[in-house]
């Protein structure tokens, strides 16, 4: 708190309202990276005037890429979203934390194809997992033998190469007794999609991915999954390999302090924008502002980068 | 590792084959705390010469009592397992960290009547609240909404003044989510019958119940529950306000040096033996034991103290 160490950023400024200053932000960039939820859109209520704002980016040139840490989509999936909104978007502008894990696992970390991986989480990792490749069982995929029967099933595995916990609204003590199981082999690989703490729905914060490896943390003794979503560097390099991104002419918009403005801030992008329809709030982004860790600049909703 | 941190207490001793000792150091006692789960038995099989042991110490006139973390069973519950084995044990013998758990919240907390605790855990937590006249829901219960409804369910409840976590076998993300909402309000206490990682059965490691709480911990930004199960200092005061209990002649017994051996060092019993029949290994009680950790004494099995 003294003035030695004071922060080298400034302090979170609030644009809405200021045309001027907005058309001088967003010219700075010629990437702008977005988080979906909260931002976008809330569960299955698209927020106002977010249709508008993209077009309105899209027609100035920008390059639009939209980066999100639910896993529950594959990025084909989200891409339905997105038509369901009217929001035109490819698949390829897509970039989810299913899809980066998939990725890394298949194309960086190599797992050989006759290994299988198991899977806490939802269709999109499955999803994506299949597109790249790498085989996979657990996951939507009813237990394959009666409940009672955990203690018998439990236990190392070598053909089980890695488990990849993302959210899983069907989390289960069979689910997490088999993941324990695999992971007492050390070279088991544990990796997540994303570790966000909730997941923010209808208005509600529900438990998120991260609440859904939180018991094999505990049960490992301390063991934490390596995490390829926001706000993870692997999350950065994969979008850096797909994409030609010119970090100093990159922004990163988002909802959420220490999930999307940590990632805009660690990754080295040149600005973070902070909205307020999400999880943080202004008085909260204010306050990181003064330890280093706010957003260049913040707007009550997406819709005021209009003007 | 140097001279000037050397614990004060002496290196565990092993005991088994070794008669005179074990007479000398049964001696030293009239009470005996016991684990029940890995030193009686191994899930439902019972180990060897356990019956003929409890007598050997019964006809010395030692009081023995029973204490187990396992939340699952109510007191009468665990004494009808005790009958099934054949092994003769009355109720008021037995302490479970359910029974613990209710009698703090009803006795020294003392819940208000007309609030109710949301229960994540099985039958042992539901009927030894309802014993001590404690309003509760959740637990065993099935969810009184579609699943899909966990988001207009989810929240602050002001008729909630606590959520009591123990080991749950069908925990389940509705069941987090209700907790998680119930506990935003930080007037609602956190509980938890006890927080061991893992849970022994059919000779397999399965998740305990601190793997129950731990995603809510993780939600909570770090909030742990106050555990009443070994080694909280909360069931040793149980315990003593409970029996006429002369911590200078009673001895632990138990299979797990971070539950049943800390449980009865930090508690000031005079003495703590531990049986290589559970969770905790020779070569794990040996390195315990450099860091002044370890028991006193051990022994392959509890019926090695025959001699």
């Amino acid at each position: 708190m003294s003035s030695a160490a004071a922060p080298s950023r400034a302090a979170p400024r609030k644009l809405t309202g200021k045309k001027e200053e907005i058309d001088a932000f967003i010219d700075r960039f010629d990437t702008f990276l977005f988080d979906c939820d909260g931002v976008l859109w809330q569960g299955n209520h698209l927020l106002p005037k977010v249709v508008e704002t993209l077009e309105m980016l899209r027609s100035k040139g920008k390059k639009l890429i939209f980066v999100t840490n639910n896993s529950t989509k594959s990025r084909a999936a989200y891409s339905s979203k997105f038509t369901t909104f009217g929001i035109p978007v490819s698949v390829d502008e897509i970039f989810g934390s299913a899809y980066s894990t998939a990725v890394c696992l298949a194309r960086v970390l190599k797992i050989p194809k006759d290994k299988r991986v198991f899977v806490i989480g939802e269709a999109g990792i499955e999803e994506e997992l299949s597109a790249e490749g790498i085989q996979h069982f657990g996951g939507t995929q009813p237990l394959w033998f009666p409940e009672d029967e955990v203690a018998e099933h439990a236990g190392p595995d070598p053909s089980v190469s890695a488990v990849v916990v993302g959210l899983d609204r069907h989390i289960s003590y069979a689910k997490l007794a088999l993941a324990f199981g695999y992971l007492q082999d050390p070279a088991v690989h544990f990796f997540a999609t994303n570790v966000d703490s909730t997941f923010p729905t209808h208005g509600k914060l529900l438990p998120g991915a991260g609440s859904c490896s939180a018991p094999l943390t505990y049960m490992l003794g301390g063991r934490a999954p390596t995490a390829f979503g926001k706000p993870s560097p692997a999350m950065m390099e994969s979008i850096e390999r797909r994409y030609t991104l010119d970090k100093s002419c990159a922004c990163m918009v988002g909802d959420r302090l220490n999930t999307d403005i940590k990632f805009g801030i660690d990754g080295g992008l040149a600005g973070t924008l902070a909205v307020l329809t999400g999880v943080s709030t202004e008085k909260e982004i204010l306050k990181a502002g003064e330890a280093g860790e706010g957003p260049d600049v913040y707007l009550d909703c997406l819709g005021d980068m209009l003007g």
